[in-house]
């Protein structure tokens, strides 16, 4: 289900037009992206908590040239889906 | 950022009532839920992919016991972060 197919199913469940509904996702996830990028964690009563993690600096070796490469550290955005939401796909 | 901060900055922004944007989150959450359910996943603009894939089943050894232990099959959702959203973590 691509983007257009999702805002469209959500402006159907909502009663909104699709323009309302796009303009919509694009709030939350602004907010989100936001928040995010103030460092804060989110956590979605049933859906789940997204959480900034900052990767360690580590040594890579490129397998065919034994070449040892120092890879810098970098914040990662993960996602931990919510225990209800684990339950559903039991 | 719990579930009751994130509503009410998202109602603040968004500038509905606390109420009309916890059930709006909720229908989203509903709407996501479900389609993932049916085993479609969801790519959503600017944000990233949420994806169902399934686990196969493993031999897990008891490092204590040296017990094997059978591990089922199973269902678990993943995240993939969009580009866009990935770059303003850089």
């Amino acid at each position: 289900m691509n983007n257009k197919e999702f805002i469209s199913e959500l402006a159907r469940k909502l009663g909104y037009t699709n323009k309302d509904t796009s303009q919509l996702v694009s709030s939350i996830i602004g907010v989100m992206a936001q928040e995010l990028q103030d460092g804060n964690n989110i956590a979605i009563q049933g859906f789940g908590t997204f959480e900034v993690k900052k990767k360690l600096e580590r040594i890579s070796i490129n397998p065919a040239t034994q070449q040892r490469m120092l890879i810098p550290p970098k914040l990662v955005l993960t996602y931990k889906p919510s225990v209800t939401l684990k339950e559903k796909f039991k």
